[in-house]
C-alpha cells in the first residue's frame, strides 16, 4: 500500500459489508419477496432479535442512525418535552438538528459528565432546575453505549440511572451505535445491557457492525411501540425492499458475527492503546473501553499522519484526534499506525 | 413452481437487485472508502448522472421514494404554501402524510384528470380558486411520470404544463418512481423528459429500476439545491456508507441497464395487455403505456388468482386490480397469469 | 348612513367587544395581577366554565380559532394519524394549513354530506377505505357546530356520530366557532350539546361571541389535557396578560350575554330569511338555523350591493354569498339589506 | 395596601393597559370594521411605524413575544440552520422550545458573554467551530435589546456585531421585548437602534410597553417579509379583530407614550438602584441600564419579602432575584421595596 493511499480509521462506517451479512444479502436476492417488511427475512430477523434479547420485544428496521434515534425519541416525548443527554452525545453534536426535526421541537438538555457519561446527579439537577411551563418538561434520558468517547456505562451505572429516571418519571433511550462493542467489552448479554438494566428503547446499529445500512429500533415495552410503523412510513424510513436490511441482520445474528465483529474491533483499539502506552508524548484522552481511541497529538504530527494517508477525525474543541476500529481493521494496520505516530512524534521534535 | 407459491406482480419493488447493480455493489465492497458521500463511487455516479442528463445538475442520493419526493417538495415551498397534484398521486394516496411531515404542513391540493394526468386547466383552476391568506398559496406542481395508473405525459403535455406553471410562478416537481419506464416508452432522452420539458426537480427511482435502495434527487437549477445536503442529513437521509447506493446506481447507468430494465418491464406489461385484449370480460381500466396494467376483475376471479399464488394490489374505490412488471418479470410468468385469468374468468361463469 | 360607508355583514368578527365583556375588561385593568393565567380572573372564568358545562372539565384560553382548533387536534392525534372532517370545514378550507402545521403533518380526510354536515356512514366509509400503513390512520372526527353553512347537528345526529366513533376508536373534536349560536338555536344546554352528546374536546369561540380575542379549549376528559399548557406555551398561545382574555369571558358568562348575544344574532339571520322568503329570484342555499344566511345572487346584484357598502363573502365554487349576523347587528340593518337586495334584483331585470 | 396583598414587580407583564392605549382601544370599539387587518386602524398603525422608523419597513402584528420571535426566526432560516444567541436569551430559556417548534427544528447555539451580551468574537467562534453538514449551519444572530439581565448593547457594539455578521453571511434578529426601554435609555431613535445599526428584523413588544397583547414584527428588508402574512395565519397568529391590537399600538405611538412609558420604567429601576447603592449586603448582579434590576439576596430575605407581598422571580442558578419596573410602577412602590429590603436584611442578621 503506497503511503498516499487512504488508510481508514476515521470511523467504523468506512468499512464495507462483512461476509456473513453479504451471504444472506445475496441469498435474499435469489428470489422475489413481498415488500415493506412482509417478506420472510424480516419476520425471521425480528424473531431472532427476540431470541437474542430473551424477551418479546417489538423490532423495527430503519435506514440509519439519525433516523433510528430521532424517531425513537420522537415516540417517547412530545414537542414541548425535552431529552436529557450528554453534551457530547451524537444526537446533540452530529445530527444537524435531526431529533428536533423529527419531534417537531423537543429540546435536548445537555449535561456534562466525565468520560462522556452522564450521572444520576446530573440528571436530577437538570430535571429539578426548572418546573415551570416556560421550559420544556424532561421526559427522556438518552444514553450512548458505548459513549461517543469510547467509554462504557457499567451495569451498576445503568441501574443507578434507571433509579433516578423512575423517581422523575423519565423513559430511557439508548443510542446503541456501538451497542455490540459494549456487549463484547462488558461481557454482558444484550438483555442485561438493555431492558434488564432499565432501557426502554434501544437503537441497535447494524451499519457500524458490518451492514451496508440498517438499524434496529427495539421497544422492550410493546405499548410504547404503538403505531411506530406509521411513524417510520411517514418519515421516509420504511424500506420497500426491506429484506435487504433484515436479511443481512439475520446473517449477523445467526452467525454470531455481530459479537465477533465487535470483539475484533475492540481488540484492535486495545492493541493500539497498548502499542502507544509507553510512548512519550502520547496521552490518551479517555480510557479505551470499546473500539475508539482518542489522543492528543500536536498539529504537526496530525499533518504528517494525514500526509501518510491516515484518515481520522479531530475532536472538536479539544485538539485531539479519534481513531475508530472496525470489523475489518487489521492488526497490521494498527501496528503501522502506531509506527507512524511514533515516527511523526519523533520527527516533530518531541 | 407450485401454485401455492407466491408469484409476484404486485409491484416492481418485490424484485431484487439486478446483476449490473450487484456487480458494482460487490466491487464497492472490495475496499474501504470515505463516508457520507465523500467516496469515489458517489462522485462517479453523480458525474454519470450529469452526462446522462446532458447538464450540470446537482444530484443527491436518498434512501427511498417517500423521502426523495417529500424532501424535494419541502425544498420547493414553505409550510404555508401548497402543492398541486393529481388526486391519485402517490404523494397524496400512499405516503402516510410524508410530504406534510417533511414540509411541516404544506397542503397537497388534489386535482382530477383522465388517466391519472393533471391538465393545464386543472392547474389554472386550482391556482385561481383562492387568492387570500386563509388558504395555502400554490407554489409547486407535482407530476408523476409514468403516472400511478401506468400512463404517460407526452412531451407536448409537459410543455403545456410548464407554460401554465410559468404563468402562475409555480415550480415543477417530477415524481420519477418509474421515470426510466417513461423514457423507454416515449423513446425520449432523460434530458428531453425532464429539464428540457420544464421540470425543475426530478426524483429518479433506483429501487424500482433494479437497486436494493436509493433514489436520486436531481436539481436542474443548482440554486434551488442550496443546502439540500443539510436537509437530507437532518431528515435521516444521509447514508454513512453512501457508496452502497451510488455504486449500484453507477452499475445501472454505465451498463445501460437502467433503460434495458425499463424496456423489459414495459414489454412485459404490453405482452400481458396483448394476451388479454380479445378475452371477453376483460377490460383495461387505463391505457397500458409503461409497466403497469389495471384490470377490472370480478371478486371471485380475484380470489381464484390469489389462491393460485398471484400477488397484486386492488385499486382503491374502483374494484380493479393492478399488475406491475419489473426488470426480472419473465414472459413465462406473464403468460401463466394470462392463462390463469382466462381460466378463472371461465370458471366464474362469465 | 351614507351608502358608500361600509355596512358589515361579512362575518361575526367585524363586530367589536360587547358591553358585558368590556365591563370586566376595564375592571381587570384597574389593578395589576399575576401573569400567564395565575391571575384571579382566569381562575374565576375557568370555574365559571365548569359550572356552565356542569362537569369538572379542564379549560385553556388561547388567542384565536386557528390555534384553538389546531392545538386541540394536535393533542388528539400524532403526525401520522388523520382527522375526518367535512370538506367545507373551516379547518380544511380557511386555516392555511394550520392543523397540518401544529400537528406536524396530520392529514385532514375530507368527507361530503348535505348541508355541511358529516354523517355516520361518511365516517365509516372513510375509516374503512384504507387499513394499511401507507395512509394515515384516522383518530379524530372534527365537527363544526353550527356548521360553516349555518346549519346544525341535532342531538340525535351527534349521538349517532358518537356511536360510529366508538366503533372505530375515534375521538370527537367540536369546532365551536359558533357554539353559542347552536346552544341558542337548539335550546340545549352546553353540557347536552358537548360531552353529553359525546364530544371529547370543544373549542368554544369568544371572539365571535363578543370578545376582542380569545377562545376556550375545553377538555371533558382531563387525562386528554395532560401537559396541554406546555403545548400552548410552545406554540405561542400563552398570553402573558391572560386576564384580558379571561376577564371578558367572565363578563360574557356571568351576565348571560354569551347566550343573549347568540340568540340575537340568530334572530337577525331569521329576520333576514323571513324578509326574503317570498321574494322572487331569491333562493336560500341552506336552511337558516343559526346566524348565517347563504343566498345565490346574480353577480350584477352582488355588484350593486357592494356599491351600496354591503360587505359579504362569496361562497367558493357555488356562486353564492354569505351574510353573518352578530351580537350588534341591528334589525334596521337587516331590513335595509333586505330592501337593497329586493331593489337590486328588480333593477337587474329579474 | 395591606402587606399581604401582592405588590407586583416580578415582570412588566403584570401591569395592565396604559391610558393612551385604552383610549384608542375604546375608540376602535365604537364601530365595526373589517377583519384580519383590513381595518383602518391597522393601516394607520403600520404607517405610523414606518414614520417612527423613518423607513419603508413591513409591519406585522402578532399576539405575543413567543410567536413574534419564533416566527421571525423561522422566516430567517430553515430547519437545518441554526441561530446564535446568548445562553440567557429568552428564546433559549423561556419559550419552551417555541423557536424549535415554529422552525421545525432549527437549533439555538448558545454563547456566553458578560452582562447578557454576546460579542463579535463569540459569534465568530461559534460560526467557525463547525463547517460540516452534521451540524446545523448558522444563519442568524439573535440579540435581545435590552438584554434579559437589564443591560444594553451600545450602537458601537451593534455595529461590530453587524460587521461579523456580514463576514459570515448572518442575518440579525432583535428581540425587542424591551426595545422601547433601550431607546429611552440610550437616547437613540428607533431607526438608529435597529436598521441603521444593522438589524434585519425587529420584534417590538407592545405587551411590555402598555398594551394588553400585541407585538410588531418589523422587517427592514421587505423581500425578507415575503409571504410572512401566510406564515402568521397558518401559525395561529392572525387576529381576526386585529384592530384591537393595532389601535392600541396607534395610541402608544401617536401619544409618545411608548417612549414615556419606557422612560418612566427605566427611571423607577434607577431609583431602586440608587436607593440601595449604599446599603450594606446589597450587591447588584448586573449594571442597571434599563427597567430591570437583579440582586443577590439571602434566601431568608427573599422569604421575608414574599411574606410582605412582593412578587419577583428568582434568577436560575444564580441565587439572585429580579425586579422589573413598568409604565405604572410608582415611586412609592419602589421606595417601599427599598425599605422592606433594608429592613429584611437588618433582621436577617447581616
Amino acid at each position: 500500500m503506497a503511503e498516499s493511499q487512504p488508510r481508514f480509521l476515521a470511523s467504523d462506517n468506512t468499512s464495507g459489508i462483512c461476509p456473513e451479512a453479504m451471504e444472506t444479502l445475496l441469498e435474499a436476492n435469489a428470489s422475489d419477496d413481498l415488500a415493506y417488511g412482509n417478506d420472510r427475512w424480516t419476520q425471521l430477523a425480528s424473531d431472532r432479535f427476540r431470541e437474542l434479547f430473551e424477551t418479546d420485544c417489538e423490532v423495527f428496521f430503519v435506514f440509519n442512525g439519525t433516523a433510528a434515534n430521532s424517531l425513537a425519541l420522537a415516540s417517547m416525548c412530545q414537542s414541548y418535552h425535552s431529552v436529557i443527554c450528554h453534551q457530547l452525545a451524537h444526537i446533540e453534536t452530529d445530527e444537524c438538528g435531526g431529533p428536533e426535526f423529527f419531534s417537531n421541537g423537543s429540546k435536548l438538555l445537555n449535561v456534562g459528565g466525565d468520560n462522556g457519561r452522564i450521572t444520576p446527579s446530573g440528571i436530577a439537577t437538570t430535571v429539578t432546575r426548572r418546573g415551570d411551563i416556560h421550559y420544556p418538561r424532561p421526559k427522556v434520558v438518552s444514553l450512548t453505549q458505548a459513549t461517543e468517547v469510547g467509554t462504557l456505562y457499567s451495569l451498576d451505572e445503568l441501574r443507578a440511572i434507571r433509579e433516578v429516571a423512575d423517581r422523575y418519571e423519565l423513559k430511557i433511550h439508548m443510542d446503541g451505535a456501538r451497542f455490540a462493542n459494549a456487549c463484547a467489552a462488558l461481557e454482558c448479554s444484550p438483555a442485561e445491557l438493555s431492558w434488564r438494566s432499565g432501557v426502554d428503547v434501544l437503537c441497535f446499529s447494524g451499519t457500524k457492525n458490518g451492514l451496508a445500512f440498517g438499524e434496529a429500533v427495539i421497544f422492550f415495552d410493546r405499548r410504547m411501540a404503538e403505531d411506530f410503523e406509521y411513524r417510520c412510513k411517514q418519515a421516509g424510513q420504511l424500506a420497500s425492499k426491506m429484506r435487504f436490511i433484515s436479511a443481512p441482520w439475520l446473517g449477523l445474528l445467526d452467525s454470531g458475527a455481530w459479537l465477533d465483529n465487535a470483539r475484533h474491533a475492540n481488540a484492535m483499539a486495545s492493541r493500539l492503546a497498548e502499542g502507544l502506552k509507553d510512548v512519550e508524548g502520547v496521552e490518551l484522552m479517555f480510557p479505551v473501553q470499546a473500539n475508539s481511541l482518542f489522543l492528543e497529538l500536536p498539529s504537526r504530527v496530525q499533518q504528517t499522519l494525514r500526509e501518510r494517508g491516515w484518515t481520522f477525525y479531530t475532536f472538536i474543541g479539544e485538539g485531539g484526534v479519534r481513531f475508530v476500529c472496525s470489523w475489518n481493521t487489521s492488526p497490521e494496520l494498527i501496528d503501522a499506525l502506531r509506527d507512524d505516530i511514533i515516527a511523526a512524534l519523533a520527527s516533530s521534535g518531541r
